[in-house]
């Protein structure tokens, strides 16, 4: 079989996760020798359906991206195949990031029209890193919002229930299989079952036992018998393979007679919040897990009808996040050097407009809760605490990420303060974003100076 | 930074793309010496909203997997950290698949209930399988579906334009973005702008230009004549980046100016049906393509309303399969192996029940279109032309996997067979897959055996 026949993406192609446009583009700046300074912002132009906020998230893998990027031998074999000059790719073969990139925080509540990050760098260099920095940004951004919410829930009817993500197998490929896993734990999570993620990102790993267990023995008593044998007191056990009431005293009466205080059982089907009250009826001092479809939605309608569970394992809504299964990252230049200095930049193409100009974002808050934002130009004096950090300098990097636990303890903090209304789970109220006089102005200005080049 | 900063699945460490309980449960089976054969299904209970077919695609990753799957040092050592008995892992570290794999091959429409993909094998292998096959075909079929569902729009309503996968940046993760491609090229797609999918498996790429490119410049024309100098009679100019008519008409003037007859000029705002009248009225013989928010409804609004295209560019739509982004692929125990024989196995859990036992999907034609299929026992005789293949036998790939353009042109044939009023973009018929007389009574005699066991 072919090298390529699972095809990874990994250090060696990594570079050529991008559109052809940008290569097409880069070697048109190239060789024109049109390579002034750029600055881009990553944001969201709106946030998906049923969203206040989103939770940012995935800037340590852009940063590494960044970082790290190189054009390898087999990546300018392929581009040489497809026709690219061969001056440019000895130029793209020795290629290093020497730019700025200025971000929130991973953790951090962020709005509409927010930089995520914001790269200034030669354009060729700012240019290449838009597919990449989208698609890693963007997709943690919506799985790390889906487990706040879950979380929030928990937070306002359970009492600390754990969260575990199940989602592997329904996730949009490996990377999202992993980089979900690492998402929900920003986002709240205790841990993953996905064993990967685990090694990965140092993030606990968890789980049960599945149906086949059962099904492979001749009777449920015999598989839970075997389990218990072999995990004792660490068993959780599966009990919704033939009856989950009747699969409960099968688990009591196992348990008693092998003497062990089982970790928990699980329950994977049926009306859940009905059967936990069975089971819990049966299996008094074991803990009940929870799974199958399990949303914040879920989580909300059975700690509000008084199911009993000590944790629930969110899957396939999870890691497609599938009430909202995108959101748009964009990528814009917004500034641009000419005769010397940073000019503002922006397109009016319709319903698609981008605010002007190197940006700073201010977070001013009333009695510990988020009151409203200023997006500002980033020259401008401004209330409100700064969110953005600078993260890479002249290509060197400035910032020492946290480590998960530490963005997660962030999360949950700033969760907090992100006003009640703006995290309803339908219909939350918009946030307030202001625009900042100057960048106002700027806006403005320079949409009239483009209109009058139009006529 | 890490090694692990950007977070790869690489040979590495898939073997670690695992939910933990499959790891946890093979232990087990290893450590009480049980091992029985068994076979697993994998499924889809059910068809996604608005879906009457699935496209299987993902087979030749799943199988890569299965064939090359092996634990290495850095994985194990990851086991060992978190407890797994040294005697256990050391048989791991060793294991290879001498199973055997039957499947529906990639492109062919599949329905509710049938295996895209059976395993037969000792439950300790075949059980480690169910994550990373689930995701890989789960997430492909997901995107063949919705790719050739633009593909059919385009036959009924359109000239054959093309269509091409520009939806990398916002795919969740990387491995989404390379298999949307792959998955989009099966489903009738011409190509992607992603480089890295057309490394990984000869896809063709194709891309235009950014607005970035168009504002780095003082003016539209300055941007569309350096490009020109550049690009010549390939250039596809962006034209909406200040105001669509505008810009047709400065792309006009500066193809003339410079003699060049452009490959296209593309839209990517406003109203696009409208705009592509007007752009065509300025630019009569330059092709025009359409990118923003395209998804099968809308190119069927654009082509019925008598849009003006050569070719549509959908992104988040087509990998994320935005209007249907899940289907819950499920990887179930069918039959194990019990006093030296194959015994059906099935679970009775509320709303998910399993037809047991190894299967053949019969699939039954007139004139020319299908009819209905047959879910039958493996061993049955039965109408219809088998849609299983055998792929792996004994550890043993036996079948030669179809090239992409093969694949593609298998899928273009057989979707040509669907009913029409399977194929409805909205409230699609269902297909009509039948139970076989010997499965149907196998199903009920197992149900009423376990049910009796239950009392």
């Amino acid at each position: 079989m072919a090298r390529t026949a699972y095809g990874y993406i990994t250090p060696e192609n990594l570079a050529l996760f991008t559109d052809l446009y940008e290569l097409t583009m880069m070697q048109g700046y190239y060789n024109q020798s049109h390579n002034p300074t750029a600055t881009f912002d990553l944001f969201f132009r709106d946030l998906p359906p049923n969203r206040g906020y989103m939770v940012a998230a995935g800037l340590e893998q852009a940063i590494h991206y960044i970082e790290t990027l190189s054009f390898g031998e087999r990546a300018i074999d392929y581009l040489t195949e497809h026709g690219f000059d061969e001056e440019f790719l000895s130029h793209l073969a020795t290629l290093e990031f020497t730019g700025d990139v200025r971000a929130f925080p991973e953790g951090t509540p962020v709005f509409a029209n927010e930089p995520l990050l914001e790269v200034t760098a030669p354009i060729l260099q700012g240019q290449l890193l838009e597919t990449v920095v989208i698609n890693q940004i963007g997709y943690q951004s919506l799985i790390a919002t889906k487990a706040v919410r879950m979380r929030d829930m928990v937070r306002r009817h359970g009492d600390g229930q754990s969260l575990v993500d199940f989602g592997s197998r329904r996730a949009h490929g490996s990377d999202a299989g992993v980089k979900a896993a690492r998402a929900a734990y920003i986002g709240g999570f205790d841990g993953t079952s996905n064993v990967a993620s685990g090694e990965l990102f140092d993030i606990p790993i968890y789980g049960t036992m599945a149906h086949s267990w059962i099904q492979s023995f001749e009777t449920e008593r015999a598989a839970f018998e075997t389990f218990v044998d072999e995990y004792g007191d660490e068993s959780i056990l599966l009990i919704d393979t033939y009856d989950t009431v009747a699969g409960a005293k099968i688990a009591r009466e196992v348990a008693a007679e092998k003497d062990v205080d089982l970790s928990g059982v699980r329950l994977d089907s049926g009306d859940l919040t009905a059967l936990s009250k069975e089971v819990h009826e049966i299996l008094e001092e074991t803990d009940i897990f929870i799974s199958s479809g399990v949303d914040e939605f879920k989580i909300r309608e059975f700690l509000t009808n008084g199911g009993i569970g000590a944790g629930f394992g969110p899957g396939t809504a999870l890691v497609t996040s599938t009430d909202a299964p995108k959101v748009e990252g964009v990528y814009k230049l917004v500034a641009v050097e000419r005769d010397g200095a940073m000019q503002p930049s922006m397109k009016l193409s319709t319903g698609k407009v981008t605010y002007p100009g190197a940006k700073s974002v201010r977070r001013v808050e009333r009695d510990d809760e988020y009151h409203h934002d200023i997006l500002a130009l980033q020259s401008e004096d401004c209330n409100g605490a700064e969110q953005l950090v600078s993260v890479v300098e002249d290509g060197t990097l400035v910032y020492e990420f946290p480590d998960l636990q530490s963005i997660q303890e962030h999360a949950m903090r700033t969760l907090s303060k992100v006003p009640p209304t703006v995290r309803k789970l339908e219909d939350p109220d918009s946030y307030d974003v202001r625009i900042s006089p100057d960048l106002d102005t700027q806006t403005s200005v320079l949409r009239r100076q483009l209109e009058r080049q139009l006529t």
